[in-house]
């Protein structure tokens, strides 16, 4: 069987009902992917990380970035790719922008407790909003 | 708490044990990642897939690979990073290697399925192997 297409409305389904993801970014041609947690709301990605390290590095050097999610069955796979721009902040605004949709999300921090913002103010947090430029998925079986 | 390092030890283990990856190519520094099933053996890693779309040209055209495994649970995280040069081929002797250490570990192709060298000899198939030349692990909480 070969694989199938999905429209925009099931790679929105499977955003939306998945908590985690895998980013992909690159320098120099050299590809670097690693799991993120994350929240799809209006249209954009968000992540959250610490302030330094490699993947910083990276998207501060190139912002172009794919975020790739799936759902991997015994028999069946269902795959979407994202391409998109990472913007990363650490302000107070980007803070509250994403306590406010992990919260809505029932979505917290270390450990999945609830993020509290007095705790967010005091913590060093980069919050990565990542602007949908394209996105295609598919399905099949293995 | 901080992420931990993993040894290669242990590195190793989570890709004996693991299934499906990620798979992280780059053209022109835009990444593409895409899920694939794998199997480990001999420090390298094999892969298969039918013979062309976006991940045979961009392998065509750029070899360095990153492939990412990874156990992600509720509250805990463990990730590897293997970096790497892919070499495709979809001859015999490549397809008879792959049929050996994916019987070995009682993996097969559609649905599961065992091979049959029979139906290898007939079906176009794309033979991945890829040389790790560096491997890094991590876990930590979320």
């Amino acid at each position: 069987m070969k694989p199938r297409e999905l429209s925009l409305e099931e790679c929105a389904d499977l955003l939306s009902t998945s908590k985690y993801g895998r980013l992909g970014m690159s320098i120099n041609d050299l590809p670097y992917v690693i799991p993120m947690s994350f929240v799809y709301s209006d249209g954009m990605i968000f992540l959250h990380s610490n302030g330094r390290g490699k993947k910083i590095d990276l998207v501060s050097k190139n912002s172009n970035i794919c975020f790739q999610i799936d759902r991997l069955d015994k028999d069946h796979w269902a795959s979407v790719i994202v391409y998109g721009k990472a913007r990363i902040s650490s302000d107070m605004n980007a803070k509250r922008k994403m306590f406010d949709i992990f919260s809505q999300k029932g979505l917290g921090g270390h450990g999945g407790k609830p993020f509290q913002m007095e705790e967010l103010e005091r913590i060093e947090m980069t919050i990565w909003k990542i602007e949908v430029l394209e996105m295609t998925g598919r399905e099949g079986i293995w």
